[in-house]
């Protein structure tokens, strides 16, 4: 018999788990620490980011890859801020695959840093079936969207490493019941850090960031 | 040459068209308004239409379809005010497709009816792009959010027929400018109309009412 090429089609899933890969390894060689923030349109993860600098600046060396749907409106926020930042657009996709953020972080000077954030597109349920390579989800939840969420949006909520609520200034103002949310939390992801910050005020910003740098390999 | 047997794969988005086509043609032939209410997770569009029911109550025959990716929790809150509702839960998608909305329509008792809304999954992007034969998409977005959310998610904006500015009870507490929202939708989407509302004041909800009713074949 004459031997036959066979065509191998690998799924889209597939190759974004290549990429991933290839990723962690990079990441692993250069002991730099990559979180991948993910939640809803307006959850605020880029005004965390942003009050996060201050605490940020002189203890560790970091980059964010800010991804959108459009526009470079959030880059720019944390560009003006002196953060390293490039932009990554999903071309109408409603979350980023790993190729994309394999190849952005090639192009960051990697020696020289220890973090990196991603800031996914904006939206609770894809961003969180599409691993990175990151070594952690973050999942950013805003107190304005109600204590529910992580009963109807579970998937995020129990890959992620540590939960950051936001805007808990609002709560005043609010329907929001802090316990019933920590209950919901716990009854789909078990026990994990929850963070209640708000940007507008700094509260909470600080643990938050001390958690941040204390999962650095550099810290350890 | 003897003929062969050509083989098709219609796409996934060719099947959705087909399921939208025969949903359309369906509540034309009976006369019914159907409204695919979009917005991110927490956005307020279960909160909208239960404000919306005193409203609504005698003056149209009205049901809903709640999509969601986990949970009966929505539906459930309608059902407690009276109103006939469906549970279509996505399976973990993020966007709901035609054929499971057309076979919820198939159940409902559609002779009586006049007007359907369907929620979907809390997701600013990939609803959008899911056509489910509905008369008109609106896009729910809560000022929480920020003003600058038509420019970063444009699809849904460019295909809404209305936009419903929801929570705005909270804007003394916010530095959302509702004159820059405004602009930036006029940028992406040109006129239609928008609805200023706060689901807990009651605010603005008649407005919106009367323009849904408005829109109904049998009001015509």
């Amino acid at each position: 018999m004459s031997r036959r090429e066979i065509r191998v089609y690998r799924d889209l899933m597939g190759a974004n788990e290549k990429w991933a890969s290839e990723t962690r390894a990079l990441l692993r060689d250069r002991s730099i620490l990559m979180l991948n923030l993910i939640g809803s349109p307006g959850s605020g993860k880029t005004a965390l980011l942003e009050r996060m600098v201050d605490g940020l600046c002189g203890r560790s060396a970091f980059a964010v890859l800010e991804g959108d749907v459009e526009t470079t409106r959030d880059a720019e926020r944390l560009d003006a801020l002196g953060v390293p930042v490039s932009q990554l657009l999903s071309s109408g996709a409603c979350h980023l695959e790993a190729k994309l953020v394999h190849h952005a972080l090639l192009d960051l000077d990697l020696d020289r840093l220890d973090l990196v954030f991603v800031e996914n597109v904006g939206n609770l349920v894809c961003p969180a079936e599409f691993d990175l390579g990151e070594a952690g989800k973050i999942a950013v939840l805003s107190v304005t969207e109600g204590e529910d969420k992580p009963l109807k949006y579970p998937l995020l909520f129990r890959e992620a490493s540590a939960v950051v609520l936001t805007k808990v200034d609002l709560l005043p103002y609010l329907g929001f019941r802090l316990e019933a949310c920590h209950a919901h939390l716990r009854q789909v992801a078990g026990e994990r850090p929850v963070f209640e910050v708000s940007a507008r005020t700094g509260e909470g910003v600080d643990a938050f960031t001390r958690w941040v740098l204390d999962q650095c390999p550099s810290s350890r």
